[in-house]
């Protein structure tokens, strides 16, 4: 399984709106071979969000960037991010919930 | 939900094993509050392994540093790490698997 680890930064005050965005269309995401997608706020600063996910394969996250919902998600939260990000790519060796 | 993102480094070529200890007991952690638990390894280098976890609480990830089965993994664990660790403490929104 692939693991993805990102933090986006959203312009002050813009935090909430980016989450429920990226929270729209979460369930839809197992039928493209997602296992889990956590979307959290940072308890260290106002601005930063971090996105956890587990796919199947790399291939299936990397489809999902193409699906219509997941490039309207990201044309809509684009102008409330400052540009910010920071990504881990992993394999996943297993767990609870995966 | 209290999400942990996390990193720790282990010594050149114990990495696996530090993984097997880390899964040891996970579909256990249910019982103590957890959502989800996620084990992986980077995809940028042989040492670094990520653990991604959610719970129900603050308070229910830290009562279950205090089980004596983790601290016996974290007893184990600790001599094949290099004591290099990153950690991100979060308030989850929401999402799928959650």
């Amino acid at each position: 399984m692939y693991g993805y680890i990102g933090s986006l930064k959203a312009k002050p005050g813009h935090r909430d709106e980016v989450v429920s965005l990226l929270l729209r269309g979460a369930e839809g995401l197992r039928a493209h071979g997602c296992e889990s997608y956590v979307v959290a706020t940072s308890n260290s600063d106002d601005d930063t969000i971090w996105v956890t996910e587990v796919w199947q394969s790399e291939q299936h996250h990397a489809a999902s960037l193409e699906l219509p919902e997941t490039r309207k998600t990201i044309a809509e939260a684009m102008p409330l991010l400052t540009g910010e990000f920071t990504k881990q790519e992993t394999s996943v060796a297993g767990g609870l919930g995966v």
